[in-house]
């Protein structure tokens, strides 16, 4: 397995732009004795909110502050190894492929302990307006974009 | 283990209100093979937020309509019995204590594959203004809550 | 929008085989006033857990009794239309694509009060034996995939 | 609103063992644009897993090496004041009542950006054995509590 992101579009992975490390709990895991599927999702959504925060764009004043907001389009999840309690799992964020009125995030989850891949994950963004329709990503938000891309 | 919810305050139970069955699936479990014990306060909620909708009490719509609305105060969980994957579990509602600006509802998680009564919850309600203070049970309310736990 | 399901790769869309009503109370929803984009996904897998118990695949028996388990290999959602608080939505669920190891589950998410498909989502779940190697479904698996299909 | 915890027992609180800071994200809200009220539980659990987990208590090999393991007998929260979107909350245990089977572990969530007590809340575990009927704390690992304890 490589480590190039599948949606970077290009010959060079975008840079990782956030991450956590989580340590498995009994929350994360099923009966099956490994890391339920779902529970990837919310740790992917915790690295979106707070990158996006800490660079200013918060979601809850995005509307009043700049006229759209985003909304999850898509999710996607893939499940490279089986993860266990206990594990100690980084969790990282790239940019992903930017479209026209949405763009996606990129997650890869690697275990610490054995240095493997265990998942991967992505979270499309689109650009609405009030009114929930989507629209032109803004050429100043496309440039930012590109820049967490580069 | 009686029946009679501990909290009901007389010799009489007060009546089932609203319940729902589960089928215990992967997501409520956890790596020790039995349900995760967290896994019930979601289910105690829908019960709690269905019936008061059901019943015209809309929480989003209760400010403009009321002129309070309810903020969680306290949640409780008791584990009586491991509950595992596949199970069916009936979880019921009952209205527990009627304080002065607060009340309880009370939960019975009861397996219908055996008979075996697994978990008991509590969530208790606190009625506020639109500034999170609490305030008294107006009394067309406290007569509503009279009315159902009778 | 087609209410054909994506990967059905035919001109017919496969039966619904098992589905459930949810109205969602505030666990699903977050600070946005929508479904929160995850809550999906353990209602969809509640769907397959179920449906595979109810037909005799208990998947916490499966090693013993057939010699392969299913894992998850993937999962997607695709948000249509905003759900919130209160709305009852009918989560369905058919078989999709049938490959060499793995087979996909497609779920639709309907509004009931409105008639709006709010999502879509797939598991797909992999065969293995009981070292997690992928293993090619087995010729009996395959014919009772198939009839569910058809 | 003390410090102390309430269930210390004594004139003196037993110290912090563990902790984590959590910014909030969307998984942790609802629609009502607050922490929901069962999002303390999950992280709870995981302080406790993993201080366990450091200090050479392996729940999942708990009965294999000591011939006794954990079973939550007893969870509680308490709401004491809204946490939202964006909140960093530092979540601490501590060593709570040490009773003859059991043991509890109390919870202070803290608001870092204004120093404001958002929450607080107990796990209660009891010691099983293999078929889960309660036994005393040995005296060894009694020992060992005292010692967190003090």
């Amino acid at each position: 397995m490589t480590d190039t992101p599948r949606s970077a579009g290009g010959p060079l992975p975008s840079p990782v732009l956030h991450h956590a490390v989580h340590r498995l709990s009994y929350q994360d895991t099923d009966a099956a004795g490994i890391l339920y599927f779902a529970a990837w999702f919310p740790k992917m959504e915790a690295l979106v909110s707070e990158f996006m925060f800490l660079n200013g764009y918060r979601q809850d004043r995005s509307h009043a502050e700049r006229g759209w907001m985003t909304v999850t389009r898509a999710a996607t999840g893939e499940y490279l190894a089986a993860a266990r309690l206990y594990d100690r799992i980084d969790v990282s964020m790239r940019i992903g492929r930017i479209g026209r009125t949405s763009f996606e995030l990129a997650f890869d989850m690697h275990r610490l302990d054995d240095g493997v891949d265990v998942g991967r994950g992505s979270i499309t963004l689109v650009l609405t307006d009030l009114d929930q329709r989507s629209i032109e990503i803004p050429s100043e938000f496309r440039r930012q974009l590109e820049t967490w891309a580069a």
